[in-house]
């Protein structure tokens, strides 16, 4: 817990320079567009600790699997998102004298994040050893408008002093991967050259062949003028710049203007990309920093229009979920199927920028309802692209005639993962990949996705589930064994309720989307089956394990069983537990935590957020409130489906409580680790939090259904959804609801129970509201 | 399975030189005698592959771990035997061509290790490129009588040609361990010098601070006459080197000899190091190898006369049980109370020579039987030293109060293995660490050892037991949670019987050493009472885990089971398998492995073959049977518990099946895998099949038992023991049973469940036998 950034409900503030916040600080302050993306490293060198980052979405590397003890199954390579080239740079000397701000004293220093206009900005003042006194005026921003393009201004000015200014902008792809395996660096220079204000360094990665190129182009003004300075060319291996030099006195201010472009082999045949690079560096200063940043703010102007979440009578709160929908829109646009949305995002390099299932677990509602339906769908076909390497993952485990594993952390659709436990124990996430598909049909009303590519992939991994399943003659029913649910604090059990519940709810839904193509899609049906060789008698098992599935319960308790004997645990709360050996995570030895009836998030439960409709609401109650005493929410993705569901049993405290734990979970580093990176899948769930929790947005038999509470704490709040072509507005305050709807197109809605036609352009108010 | 090496009763031959199998030969054929060893390397140079090894006992390296993801409780570091300096090489050029076997043509090549005198030969005739023939004779042993000695004699013959003859005897200390987590080099030079003929060198290691000093005494005779031919000193950083120059005539012959001492800081002040060792190779110098050999001959014939075990009829089981007791004498001689038993000995780097709980479980019986008491002696006492350890390991996993849990690995104490599901869940060891002293007790009669060791061990790890439970309100029993069993391939079960069991052993064995030490010594009980702060109430809690301990078995099978829920796992057998699927652990994904009902050892026969006299032979034989036809043995110590029960039920035919599985595993490479090392532990069970399994040895009641069976290929096998002062010889032929006692101590023996007094040298002749 780490609290030093001012509460705005539109900025990040950071008043003041202590380099304890720096690596903190890099990481919040991160900018990205979905394309790429960089940790808020300093211009000028620095000394202090630092984690240098700079990432293009989907460039990764292969690097060869660390392992203490090999187990068969595992993969080579662990798949991570690149450091890529420093576009960053600007190296400053005055009078010989480096600045560095672990060096220089630092007055009047104030970095800002600018998330309504989506740019970065610092100013200080540095003084030097021998007093001279330079302020530094910074600005930059990733173009939400140019996916390919960035932009810097940096000036400088000389506050009592006249000297020689050096100013050296440069480019440097000798960067290296914190968490590389080896310690190997993965680039290699392919081509660079540096010329009057101008160049650019293309590197290929050593495997791969990913390629990419990168440009600068520079301008520099002096007093407002422009000026052509003397200049250095230099250009070593991976690194190029421009060593400009120039003259100052007191009070002038010199400005580098620096255009950057960078674009990758995975939109641009190799020959191509220097020209293209050039081109669009060059375009850049041609339309200059002021235009670029216009059409920047007007790109961030029409992300928020779209959704925002407005909190009023608590600036931190505002604060907080703003900031998740930032950088969950600087991390994925949705353009791209290829892409997917890392852990980090682009604010480091845990993880690997890889894809886990909190995508489809977390994300996916966020994408749904806050862009365009084409961005969810693409999310959808980033799986469906990788059907097949989910096929042969199952077939390097055993399984056969077309089922499909999806890997547990992906890039390219091959498993990257290496713990057994995970990488082969954690099939639920199949269960939540065929469950994204529902939820975006049952959202969006796209039927037609099933016919185009759901079903395959939903046969693929029905097919999965029908093998992974074995038949126990003692309990003369179905079971599964040897897995691990989310609660990653129980490794390889029996039964996990909520694995055996996502098996036959997906084999349920196959089944259900067979009968449904039979009506409406019959030749994506007969095509389906053919591609795939279906059996008739592949129905006939579905049926069986559905009707014959042993799920572990117990009566007595009334609630479904995290997994087999787990009442044999020794059953303790979470209020029984010493605060200092909280987080269990960092306190207790891995086999204490799996011997204790601790959850790091509570299957069950996870279950009923996702089925929540099949089960009536006083099952949800007795399970939420045996699983929540034991839950200690060890992973940031927990706490929202704790706030969902606490809001659907009525108790909006505990929902409130649980949206507090993870909404500004990065700003005050409640984790003590957001140093590697901001929890950006997460931050989804912060949303959801919102959205489906105090809002109670859900989409039933194609009805928008609201229940939304007011937190005590709020005087009001809303929230913009998309939904079937509409723009819904929907406010909550302490006059009762307002629910504008923001487009043409007329929506079926229902509030507390209650129905309403809600035509293009209309409002309708409500009185009533509930309070929490 | 490779068998290309010649059957003899007493020696190993390997005839005619294949390249393929040098990496097989160099671990058959390896050197020891138990304080140093060396692997089967070429004196001379060899370009081919090559597994260079040699070793001290107790001499490690603490390499930092390698993990690909870290759990807590992980040890820092896994302590490995350090390969160190090479003392065999000889460097032969001739005409300035160099001896290289994987160069030269190789004619008449034979290798031997002649095991009833323990030495290994090589002779063999290279012609080189030029034509040139050399006759190389080779002969080298390290002393049993003089454990820091070692003696090569090396001659090679000019059969066709004259010229210039280099040899070149150095001592390399610039090795690497293979298994090197990182590549590093674990040893530093301190000191190093040559002079004519005579040479040091003196390594520290990096860390930890090892001293070894390693001499070498060179002489040199041309025709049998000693020589001093010109030679250079070569003396570079951790090398030493004499070359010689020779000018040879055909039918010339060289012979140069090696006298090698090495001593290490583990037994001598650093500074006397290099003092001590030269005396010592100037000394073996002095008595020269004929001198030496016969005190190695002598040797030997000691250890034989002791241990032995004569098979008729079946030379290929004659060599492969008396490979087996010459493995396992040349690993450990039970000096020195901090050395143990690697699971490879000398013979390879796999498993870093640590201890296991092989040495507990398999090896224990064989030193009591074939060595003196003192040996077995300090086996117990190496675990007792690290008893200290053993608590601080217990307490970082959260136990307290002075439960001791033993390291799954270890070289000092401390844990050293770094797999959650084996090093924090195979509690089963600290079961097998305890019986070991019943074990002991009950062989030796030697209680004193309780009195003034054993009960301090117990009760910490009875302490261990006490914690490790947890009470299920469900089954209203004691339940253990969350371990792996010997069967390791099943992970984090519940309830597996096998550990429940041993546990309850645990407590009420020491419950009853308590009661004993109570009458018999009552001093030595309250000493150990104060000194671990001993509370009655503890006696309370282990009596009411003794009392209501869950055990999970099935009613309608009869059997124990593995753990709790086993039959709900598909219930396959082992005939089932396909065969080009075995072993499965070179063909299974892990999960799969681990969601088989298939065991790599059954933990429920485990249990029984420790407490047999507790079950009834119907319970012994109905799991038997369950288990056995589950069972695929792949680990290498499993098929001996199945011989000794399958001999007690009376499946003769299973049991002999069961011990040809391993009496020849590392002569035929049964699982592809000896080029690693010979599987020194498993051996002992080799032993305990033909000794507890067709001889039926079991001490009960201090009386020695015998229950022999002949196997129906053998014309007679004996085997002896040292019982109580007694070295017993038994034979079993088709005249039927001879018992023979070699000393002058009466014993008490039972055979074929009739007892019987045999006198001092006495001799029992019984015509009835049992054939299988």
């Amino acid at each position: 817990m780490k609290q030093y950034l001012e509460h705005h409900p539109w900025k990040i503030i950071e008043p003041g320079f202590d380099s304890e916040n720096q690596l903190l600080s890099e990481s919040i302050f991160s900018l990205g567009n979905g394309y790429m993306g960089q940790r808020a490293n300093f211009e000028e060198e620095y000394s202090g600790e630092t984690l240098q980052g700079n990432y293009m979405a989907g460039v990764y590397y292969p690097d060869k699997t660390v392992v203490g003890w090999w187990k068969i199954g595992y993969p080579e390579y662990f798949a991570k998102v690149l450091n890529s080239t420093n576009w960053l740079g600007i190296d400053i000397k005055v009078d010989g004298q480096v600045l560095d701000l672990a060096k220089c004293r630092v007055e009047k220093f104030q970095r800002i994040l600018n998330m309504k206009e989506g740019y970065l900005s610092r100013e200080f003042i540095a003084e030097f050893s021998n007093g001279n006194r330079l302020k530094v005026n910074a600005c930059r921003f990733i173009s939400m408008a140019r996916p390919e393009i960035a932009a810097i201004r940096y000036s400088v000015k000389a506050l009592n002093f006249e000297g020689k200014l050096e100013i050296t902008p440069y480019l440097d792809g000798d960067v290296i991967n914190q968490d590389a395996n080896y310690g190997e660096k993965f680039w290699d220079q392919v081509a660079g050259d540096i010329n009057d204000g101008r160049g650019y360094l293309l590197l290929k990665t050593k495997k791969l062949d990913f390629h990419i190129c990168t440009a600068m182009d520079c301008q520099i003004r002096k007093n407002g003028q422009e000026l052509r300075p003397d200049l250095d060319k230099i250009k070593n291996e991976k690194y190029i710049a421009n060593k400009y030099f120039l003259d100052i006195q007191q009070n002038d201010e010199v400005t580098l203007f620096k255009y950057i472009a960078s674009t990758s082999s995975r939109y641009y045949q190799v020959g191509e990309l220097i020209a293209e690079t050039s081109c669009q560096s060059r375009k850049a200063a041609e339309l200059g920093f002021d235009n670029l940043l216009a059409e920047q703010s007007a790109a961030w102007g029409e992300i928020w229009q779209k959704s925002d979440i407005k909190i009023e009578g608590d600036t931190a709160a505002q604060q907080g979920i703003r900031f998740n929908i930032f950088q969950l829109n600087q991390t994925y646009t949705g353009e791209d199927e290829r892409l997917n949305i890392g852990p980090k995002g682009f604010t480091g390099e845990k993880y690997g920028g890889s894809t886990y299932w909190d995508t489809e677990g977390f994300c996916l509602p966020f994408y749904l309802s806050t862009a365009d339906q084409s961005v969810a769908k693409n999310l959808l076909l980033y799986r469906y692209r990788h059907l097949e390497k989910a096929q042969e993952n199952a077939a390097r485990l055993g399984f056969s005639g077309g089922a499909a594993l999806y890997p547990m952390v992906t890039m390219n659709g091959e498993e990257s993962h290496n713990e057994w436990e995970i990488t082969f124990e954690e099939i639920h996430r199949n269960g939540a990949i065929a469950y994204a598909i529902y939820n975006y049909v049952n959202y969006t009303g796209d039927y037609s996705y099933l016919a185009d590519y759901g079903l395959e992939v939903l046969i693929a991994i029905a097919r999965f589930w029908a093998q992974r399943v074995n038949y126990s003659e003692k309990k003369n029913k179905y079971v599964i064994l040897g897995v691990t649910g989310p609660n990653e604090y129980e490794n390889n059990v029996n039964n996990n309720w909520y694995t055996n519940r996502i098996a036959v709810w997906t084999l349920e839904y196959t089944l259900e989307v067979m009968d449904y193509l039979k009506q409406e899609y019959p030749e994506s049906l007969a095509k389906f089956k053919e591609k795939v060789s279906f059996k008739p008698e592949e129905i006939n098992k579905w049926h069986d394990i559905i009707n014959k599935m042993y799920y572990p319960i117990d009566e007595e308790e009334g609630i479904f069983l995290q997994q087999d004997n787990y009442l044999d645990k020794e059953q303790l709360l979470v209020s029984e537990l010493v605060k200092k050996e909280l987080p269990l995570n960092q306190h207790w030895s891995w086999d204490r935590i799996l011997r204790s009836c601790f959850l790091k998030q509570a299957d069950v439960l996870q279950g009923l957020y996702f089925l929540e409709d099949k089960y009536d609401l006083e099952t949800i109650r007795r399970n939420f409130r045996f699983y929540e005493a034991r839950t200690v929410h060890e992973s940031s993705l927990s706490p929202s489906v704790h706030a969902v569901l606490a809001a659907r049993i009525g108790d909006y405290q505990k929902a409130y409580e649980m949206y507090l734990r993870t909404s500004r979970l990065d700003l005050d580093n409640y984790n003590n680790d957001t140093e590697d990176g901001c929890h950006i899948t997460s931050m989804a769930g912060t949303w959801l939090a919102i959205v489906q929790g105090f809002g109670g947005l859900r989409i039933r038999d194609n009805t928008l259904i609201l229940n939304p509470f007011l937190p005590e704490k709020w005087s009001s709040y809303s929230f913009k959804i998309n939904y079937r072509g509409a723009l819904v507005n929907i406010m909550v305050g302490l006059e009762g609801l307002t629910i504008q709807n923001e487009s043409k197109n007329d929506i079926e809605i229902k509030v507390y129970d209650k129905e309403y036609h809600l035509a293009g352009d209309g409002q309708l108010k409500i009185k009533d509201y509930k309070q929490g």
